[in-house]
């Protein structure tokens, strides 16, 4: 069957973005979020480069798709087999290894500095040892465009070599991002009638003329059948080919669909939380307008759009945004807005009365967006936002006031440590309880500062409460410094989660990020006590 | 001479994109940057639509380019002149104007709800009314594409209309954003064979499927010789073709550069300047990876790629960024090489010995990384960092200890106020000082939290160092959960800046945030001292 091969190299290309650093288990949970999207290679990092790497590979994730070790061919003056970098991404033992070569003779001149025909046989050697040690070998050909253009024969002859030594997979690499699509289309379409069958064939491209998608479908076109790309468009400078935007329209475009059986209709509705996702495990705004995936990518604001619109979807819009898991907006109409608010309502489970000021709610929210608050990644601050509209809010509590200290010293031992203590006072049912915790150690691992001193003071002793406290806890935390207003403020997101694994929401904006999170910290108890059926 | 037209739409197509406002005094300065580009023409917006529009086009800047004013052909079941819309548009009294109408069946019938005769007649007399008024006529043929896919023979019939009626530009819209470059370029040819020269032919292109740069680039090699655009890529949805990103392609690449004479060398290099004051009015944070422009677009992290970069720099760029206003940088992470922190270290002025142990200092970098650290967009970090390697790092000052308290409650009124209070407790000459500061009010808004208020206890009284430190504010704080190790921590950034506007960024992590923030606070203040060239 002719099929498309799926390549993601957010692990590894991906974290060469500026300001991108991925822990081991953030890749771990990266390479599930793929696997379940259905991508065929899972590029996971370069074993031996560096400790994270490392430390991904020792313990990988079980995958459906072929996890994949990425280094480099050996170097010029030793073996294959006795070259140590290379043995570090072979010690990975993952049954695929990518290795990168260079194909652009002024490369092989300029930066490594050796002849051409030591390239030649430092590619042929490192292909046929990763064969000779039974792995799948993939050959990234780098700079293979611009070497292609300055001197073909030589880096046909690059190629011919990883052939030879028997790659599954040669993948024409523009590296440096500077390939137009029609010369990519042409060039690969060459490739293909020098002799490399286009189901051997890989394209690997960079946006730096914004062009890296489209790049990528004109090889596709001309026959290659593995595309490789990020998440996001995630990479070194501008990025590579964004994965994100290419599997949403190989899938939804009738010309390519045939070819990507391997993405389900199912998987393809991930695609807007698994974008999402990412951006939250880098503390990254989503660029609002992302192919399929933006947060306005749906979003019709001119007028005369959003009145057609209205009467059919199909007039501005290319695909369902259902397809991908995104919605339509209508921003400016409050028609839109209040029916769509009424539904979210009833998603959430409340009762919307008949008559009830819906278009207070949308301006409350409007105005509390203009302080700082966002209400998009913190559904459960918006629910209680609109009970408290709607008169279903209940007060189980009033907190009246609360401390927290936060002292770093010397210790008896001379070595610093950190202590965090806080106080909350609570009314509760015409009764004051006063609560305190501290945290503090012989090391700064025992002591996790002055928002989790706060979480436990008011966890402690909420009566009645407690049990559905108990079951709670915090698992993420996100801030933001954000224009509340004329001042900066401070927006705390906090994530919570009970013991079967439910999660929700909550924002909290200030000043003082101290205050920003306590008030997310109450929303997210509120908000457990109403779920759980409690009363005050 | 064969030459390409360049047509922005920034302040219509533009003002468009969610969340996006423009004033009139805002249009103006953007119509005067986009005139010092070289644009050809500047499509103002939609005279009679909105008041801001309407401001603009009252008191409209002087300018090179061609001012164009848009609008829809006219209504069914009124001549041109007695369409009171069309009439605003051209009581704007632009040399030029450009009106939108139908050429795709399916809108006419369900968006219009009228004849496919009575549409072409709206487009034919509204042109030729254009014309007779003795404007340039520009036609956007709206959802061309789509169009021409459904039904060529209607869709071509409307544009030989306007043609016929004397329309200077016919505009091939892809409105939606769902064609694919190879189509466009496909029906761009068709219709130039099917009579209609390619300079009387525009193209409009969204990013939906990420390829309006490729559609727009796609439809001028077919022949078209007007495109056009938004700066940053702004419009509807996804946004329109990015107008940023095609002129430093049609400047720099060899194949299009003679098509546009009309971009300087001179202004080329204005090129991101144009685009940061853009975001500046937008109050929007700059896409890192934009082509050309984008912070990172010239960031070369991976360590292969740094190494070959500091020997030719062609070897990993398609253009230097000198040539659009950029800069190259060489961020420091535990992707690096050695190559990379030498070339890093010289920049930042540091000397660096015959015999250094720079492994050392990567060594330490990638294990601080794996603690949580995160050095690539914390330079003057990492520069203190290699000085402590180098044995180049003066010690000014030792923190003894510090305290910081936040506590909320009630005041004398019954109001709820935040309070912070710090202590902080310096070695410095062997002499101890305590400083205090609090921050407290009648609103919380006189509260700026524990960091601020560390901040102002560490700065109150540095004794010889007080100059220094007088001349620094903090101007951003960036805080992320991540993991170090196994456990999560937090990881601060703060961005510094001293009066004359000079920025440097800084990192602290710890499992407590507020030992992270003072982390970051004394390395911003340690190499503050440092650049002034304190003695300890």
């Amino acid at each position: 069957m002719d099929r498309l091969y799926l390549y993601d190299t957010t692990l590894r290309d991906g974290q060469q973005t500026q300001g991108v650093q991925f822990s081991a288990s953030e890749k771990t949970e990266i390479a599930q979020m793929l696997d379940a999207l259905g991508i065929d290679y899972i590029e996971g990092g370069w074993p031996g480069a560096n400790p994270t790497d490392s430390e991904f590979f020792d313990n990988p994730p079980a995958t459906r798709a072929t996890l994949t070790a990425f280094g480099m061919t050996k170097r010029a003056g030793r073996s294959a087999g006795n070259d140590e970098v290379l043995a570090a991404v072979l010690n990975a033992g993952t049954g695929s290894v990518c290795l990168v070569g260079k194909t652009h003779d002024f490369h092989v001149r300029e930066a490594l500095g050796i002849s051409l025909d030591e390239n030649v046989e430092n590619i042929r050697a490192s292909l046929a040892h990763l064969k000779a040690q039974g792995r799948e070998a993939i050959f990234d050909a780098e700079h293979f465009f611009d070497g292609w253009k300055a001197n073909r024969d030589y880096a046909l002859q690059c190629l011919l070599a990883a052939r030879d030594a028997g790659a599954r997979w040669i993948v024409l690499c523009d590296t440096n991002g500077g390939t137009l699509p029609h010369e990519i289309g042409a060039i690969t379409e060459a490739v293909i009638a020098a002799g490399i069958p286009g189901d051997w064939l890989g394209i690997h491209t960079h946006d730096d003329t914004g062009n890296a998608v489209a790049g990528s479908l004109a090889a596709i076109r001309a026959g290659a059948r593995q595309v490789q790309g990020t998440l996001n468009g995630l990479g070194e400078r501008c990025g590579n080919a964004n994965l994100t935007t290419l599997i949403a329209t190989l899938a939804l475009k009738e010309e390519f669909a045939p070819l990507v059986p391997q993405i389900s209709k199912a998987a393809l509705t991930s695609l807007l939380k698994t974008s999402r996702r990412l951006d939250e495990i880098l503390n990254r705004q989503p660029a609002p307008g992302a192919p399929y995936v933006g947060p306005s990518a749906f979003a019709h604001k001119a007028g005369l759009h959003a009145s057609a619109i209205v009467k059919n979807p199909a007039t501005y819009e290319h695909v369902p945004p259902e397809a991908v898991g995104n919605a339509r907006i209508i921003p400016m109409s409050n028609q839109a807005g209040q029916s769509n608010l009424r539904a979210r309502l009833q998603d959430a489970g409340l009762v919307v009365p008949e008559g009830a000021d819906l278009a207070a709610i949308l301006t409350d929210i409007k105005i509390r967006e203009d302080q700082g608050y966002a209400y998009d990644g913190a559904q459960a601050s918006f629910e209680l936002l609109a009970r408290k509209h709607l008169g279903q809010l209940p007060k189980f509590f009033v907190v009246e006031r609360y401390r927290v200290i936060v002292e770093r010293r010397r210790n008896a031992m001379g070595q610093q440590i950190s202590v965090s203590e806080a106080v909350v006072v609570v009314e509760m049912d015409g009764q004051r309880v006063m609560s305190v915790s501290e945290s503090h150690g012989e090391s700064d691992a025992d002591d996790r500062g002055p928002v989790n001193a706060l979480w436990r003071a008011l966890a402690k002793d909420l009566g009645p409460f407690q049990a559905a406290i108990d079951d709670m806890r915090l698992v993420d935390f996100r801030v933001r410094i954000t224009n509340g207003g004329t001042d900066a403020v401070t927006r705390v997101t906090i994530d919570s989660e009970d013991r079967d694994g439910h999660r929700w929401s909550t924002v909290g904006v200030s000043p003082n990020i101290v205050d920003a999170s306590f008030e997310a910290l109450q929303d997210a108890v509120v908000w457990k006590l109403i779920r759980d059926g409690a009363r005050p």
